[in-house]
């Protein structure tokens, strides 16, 4: 029998979805899973995901980098923001991340009760994701971050990429994961043009950060796929084969 | 300036969208809202949405025809169920009916804070949904009733549908209504056959409804919309062009 795969729009809809021992894929494609995947592929030794931005600065005091953002806008009083572009060249090789961020950092914390085990999703590293998720014994449940409570149109254009990708090898036991694996196979071609519709894509232009939009919409940048051990975020290389 | 249109996918979500003055479109494809205007479409003079099967069965004392269904299925005790097919060729024309279903009527009651108006919407008066609304100096949200709190297929679809016939004259100023009118515009030549994968199309073909279906994907079979009036649902006809 084959394993499932679902999918979950917002974390304001997670209580309705059943977490237990399935392995949760948590995406925040602009930005937070893109930046954390490009830092943990740029070699920082982990990142972990915080709720608040107080916490998040007293981390400083224990060795962390630390990294925050609320709004789209990079938070006052930290080192890094929210753009994948900052970890490149291995900028933070070796060093610890503590990282906070809108709507990211939420939806992990609420992934955590039952889960076999929380990975973080991007398209960066799509098929590094599916090529593991493909070897594990469990159902899959890809768990969008979305905009405040809200749909999203990256995130679930993620989730559809997924179960696009995953298609044979996996019930799709959804309608929202029918819905995205349809819209990301006929949009697939033109990914950031008709992303540039989306809402947040939006925000963001206005923020000046076309080239974050940019480099978020590049599959398979990363062969490593991102797991959570305890409260880290820590990079696992993937065999290609 | 342009009036705006969003899209909910489910009751849970309707408390991160601001409903005042806003015309609420609800529908719940599967079979509630379509049920709905095939009466209204054949003369019943008013429908009375009903949260609970105990009200509404109370109602029948007061001189109301019941309807009544929980997860698909007729309520026990009630005349009708929630088959459109039902109240065709006038069969009830001229009654008064109190009707209660799964996620449909919950959805009409999340909508009225505010509101200023509420229809209900299905795929076999959508040219009749859309020219009215064309005609009102308001913005517009469409609350999909769901699944038992999921986004479903067929209502989302149908918002899509709403939005795609809407676009010209509106703003689409939500993330799920760019979704849905493309994934509508790439399956609209074969809606039944992609929506045929859909959960709670399948879960209906289990209790041999592929009738109720196939009528529920029609469009454009009855030029009125049906409207909320204190706590009835009435019909009001639409000028053909």
């Amino acid at each position: 029998m084959k394993k499932n795969i679902e999918v979950c729009f917002s974390p304001e809809l997670i209580h309705l979805h059943d977490i237990n021992d399935k392995i949760v894929v948590v995406v925040d494609i602009f930005r937070a899973t893109s930046t954390m995947i490009t830092a943990l592929g740029n070699g920082v030794s982990s990142i972990t995901p915080v709720a608040d931005l107080e916490t998040c600065r007293s981390m400083k005091a224990e060795g962390y980098l630390i990294a925050g953002e609320r709004n789209g806008q990079p938070a006052d009083g930290f080192l890094l923001g929210n753009s994948p572009l900052a970890y490149l060249d291995n900028a933070f090789a070796g060093q610890k991340i503590a990282m906070t961020t809108t709507n990211g950092t939420l939806a992990i914390e609420k992934s955590k009760s039952g889960a076999k085990a929380i990975l973080i999703g991007a398209f960066i590293n799509l098929s590094a994701t599916a090529q593991y998720l493909k070897t594990q014994n469990a159902d899959i449940l890809i768990h969008c971050a979305g905009w405040k409570g809200k749909f999203n149109l990256e995130d679930s254009l993620y989730a559809g990429a997924l179960v696009s990708t995953l298609a044979q090898d996996f019930s799709i036991s959804c309608d929202g994961a029918i819905a995205m694996k349809s819209l990301y196979e006929t949009t697939k071609t033109n990914l950031p043009g008709f992303l540039a519709q989306a809402s947040h894509a939006k925000r963001l232009q206005n923020h000046n950060i076309e080239a974050d939009i940019d480099f978020c919409l590049q599959l398979d940048q990363y062969m490593i796929i991102g797991k959570l051990i305890g409260q880290e975020l820590v990079a696992q290389s993937i065999e290609t084969e």
